[in-house]
């Protein structure tokens, strides 16, 4: 940290996915010092490919971080072509470009590393984007019945059988060491925030790669979770919110988690609800109480409905949280 | 052309593929107006996808431009990217990043002119890229047997049997027009420089467009031919320098042609001659004598000697012009 920025809050957001994107989203237009853990074991859609046909580490949830703190400065043919999916050509439909990007360079440079750096430098991204590791690894879950699921995708779009299955059990393997830059990033935080998002296969899924929950639990920050605002099938089902805090607690420790951010605007779009329905997915019940975790309760809903990319061969939330309306909750709570 | 560049030569290079490419790299060193007419035919490799699957116009040609032409000043992650050639994933080994950013580009503007303009800026292009033609059509040659071939690939990549063949007739099907701002970078320019290239699939592809030939015929510009190295299997077995030049005035027009740069350097180096051997290439013969055409021998080869890259699935040339030899000679005929 420069000398120029030492007033300037530190805060790390801890995540992936599209719940990610949207506080990010809310999160840079205040003067922070902003940083993002970014889960790497997805293992669907494109990063399928680019896991197993390229050899690579997968990008998807970095590529949406990276779409999220690009400058407006940046160019916004790029900026464009980062949030593009193509449509066409048999080996390519459904392949993002940001992820083939990445790959190009991945090669050219012989660093997987270094062509995040060449990527994050063209986005002219603000804030720091953290892989939380470089080893590769993937998600197992045990299940209830004993089973156990190896891979992101797997997990998270599980088929009937499993889907009605609890998760006794997240983890790495192969074994992973968390990129001692997460490790940094979380030590000097003054607040870590857990979340929006996929609870399983975006928020404990670094969580459980080995040094983070420790890097956590020592860390001075205000530790805030993002409650989710449904339940997911083959992850959450019938959760309520306390079964995501005492979930979270047993991955981080007990009273680790300072506050929990909770919507508390609780009708959502019946055209919503429809859909979730046919993905046996529920609102979150509220049915918690200010104990040694605080609760903060706002209104954080979007009032956009998003639909699934045509092309996109994975299902997005249609409810979300709002960007804006997030940030500043989080942001308040660095105040207090 | 605007008043501050109005001393500047107008200067009109017509082809396509890796000898364009060459010749831009050279002359865009000088302070010239360049423009460059691309061929716009090629149904081979990374373009059939292109084509076929994205239903857009080929752009391997106009990368290689891009590629050339790309300011200095430009991000050289960027023009590292434009050169790359993916070589892992089932469906996208073999493409080239080019061509994937021009085509994601041509579905975010819904438009592939504006796609082409829009990848110009990115790259800080010098000079003008103009494609031949924006209709979609293919080259389609006779052979002396009458037999037809439609696609540039086969006609360049033709069998054991078409390869022994004399193409009597090449012209583009289904009908096309020139592009109008080929048709007045010709009537504009103080030289036209056709080749060097494939001689019917990179350099007569774009003059057989109606409208190209008829513009170069009444320009007042100089016209230059870059006299080919090597004949090539299915194209110009056997063919000397004169033999070139007969087929150029077929489809130009007698006396059209002013000026024919000849290399005079006949030693090539064995390696490259033995690899020609095998793909029934012969260093082209120069007995052409100055008549109507003013012949200029020049030393212009390069002494490096280009490989196969592993994932590309066209040959590329093993002997070539040297880009600032080349254009050294171009400028100073234009001088004459």
């Amino acid at each position: 940290m420069t000398k120029v920025n030492s007033k300037k809050k530190n805060i790390v957001v801890i995540g992936g996915g599209t719940g990610t994107y949207t506080i990010l989203t809310g999160l840079k237009k205040y003067p922070l010092n902003l940083s993002v853990i970014v889960s790497m074991m997805d293992s669907g859609g494109s990063n399928r490919i680019i896991r197993d046909e390229f050899g690579l580490l997968p990008t998807s949830d970095l590529r949406q971080c990276i779409v999220a703190l690009a400058s407006d400065k940046s160019s916004d043919v790029l900026r464009n072509l980062f949030t593009y999916r193509y449509e066409n050509g048999t080996g390519i439909s459904g392949m993002t470009f940001g992820n083939l990007f990445m790959a190009a360079l991945a090669d050219i440079y012989k660093s997987q590393k270094k062509a995040l750096e060449k990527t994050f430098e063209m986005l002219e991204v603000k804030g720091k984007i953290i892989p939380v590791t470089y080893d590769k690894t993937n998600l197992v879950a045990r299940y209830e019945n004993g089973n156990q699921i190896l891979g992101e995708h797997e997990i998270d779009q599980p088929d009937e059988e499993l889907g009605e299955m609890k998760i006794v059990e997240l983890g790495v393997f192969p074994e992973a060491q968390a990129n001692p830059d997460a490790i940094n990033a979380i030590k000097e935080a003054d607040a870590v925030v857990l979340g929006p998002g996929d609870f399983f296969t975006s928020i404990l899924c670094n969580v459980v790669v080995p040094g983070i929950a420790e890097a956590i639990r020592s860390s001075k920050a205000k530790k805030i979770f993002i409650m989710n605002l449904m339940t997911k099938f083959g992850q959450t089902n019938d959760f309520k919110a306390s079964d995501f805090l005492r979930e979270i607690e047993k991955y981080i420790g007990e009273g680790v988690v300072d506050y929990v951010l909770i919507n508390k605007k609780l009708k959502l779009p019946k055209l919503a609800l429809e859909k979730y329905k046919e993905e046996k997915a529920t609102l979150v019940k509220d049915d918690v109480k200010d104990n040694h975790i605080k609760v903060v309760r706002e209104d954080l809903i979007s009032g956009t409905i998003f639909e699934k990319v045509k092309s996109d061969r994975l299902a997005r939330s249609l409810i979300r949280h709002d960007p804006d309306k997030l940030a500043k909750a989080v942001v308040s709570l660095l105040r207090q």
